[in-house]
């Protein structure tokens, strides 16, 4: 048995974030009928606006953490799984996130920090990844 | 004469993906003019909060379909030319999502599905082709 | 020396781009608190209704740039610097468009120009790369 490639990995990551973005979407379509807003309306109900807020946020964070977790899987070959059980951080936050805002807005800070702290260990990781990369490139 | 990869096929797929949906952002570009709607605003006639729904939604839907896209690309090879050709029923349906709902906002149902079903499509082959890859790599 | 792979630059390119978009969502957090806009609300005050359109109209543009960036990257090789080199001036043409929408958003036009000629420039060299690399495979 050899090691499963950290791509495939973040592959599954990748799978599972997007469909977690996808959830939050369904739940301001179901918002939309529960509070009784006509498309293409996009106010009209604090709960509503919270589900609406929840899924655009995530939106924001998701195409900052998808380039870094790939950059990251490609470059960072050192822990190659790193980069995924990162990943694996960042999808708990945003789900802490949208448990947080649905219960009260003041509660979503932090789920939003714990996925920014993921996103942040991605970056690093990418950096120190490209800086070895380009240190074998030009040896 | 060999074959064109797959990957070539969904590198199309992708440029004509996000061909469409620059094209929806000109036409909110257009309705704020048409409908004299001063930037920052977002709202204040219901043609041009349409306009808004259909680039906003193609974006939400965007960052499922061209992780999906790629990741069944690069992992099923089965039929490595499905994922594009399921690339192309999704913009299709993004197509038709954008002249039902500026027709009438409750005729934007049709597109919206075949674009999803065009994304579960890719959420089963990139499923298939990731667990096919993972089974090769720790045999 | 060898030469630096394209590869890293057009990486490097992608880490800067979405730390900018990042930051562009901070300024949103600031302008929220600084204008006292309750979340989940997203208008209150020009300036910080300003902040949230310079956020979400680069997060519009990133989805088109990011794909036609790596595409251009992976098939346009003849000068194979030259996607990285449109990214920089992407990066550039964006943080003009917020100094110029936080100054007045009249003079957010330069920048959003600027953007979306390197995003033209991208798509051409990505067609370019495709049409070169089809001919190689079938040929």
């Amino acid at each position: 048995m050899t090691a499963v490639p950290a791509t495939i990995l973040s592959a599954i990551v990748t799978i599972i974030a997007v469909l977690v973005y996808f959830y939050m979407g369904l739940a301001v379509g179901q918002a939309r009928t529960k509070y009784k807003i006509a498309a293409p309306a996009m106010t009209g109900d604090p709960m509503f606006e919270r589900a609406v807020r929840v899924h655009m946020n995530t939106l924001e964070q998701l195409v900052v953490f998808l380039p870094l977790l790939w950059i990251a899987t490609v470059y960072f070959r050192t822990l190659a799984w790193l980069p995924a059980a990162l990943g694996v951080l960042w999808i708990i936050g945003r789900v802490m996130y949208m448990q947080g805002y649905m219960a009260a807005p003041e509660k979503r800070g932090t789920g939003f920090g714990i996925a920014a702290l993921a996103n942040l260990g991605l970056l690093i990781l990418a950096i120190v990844g490209i800086v070895m990369s380009w240190s074998a490139a030009t040896a």
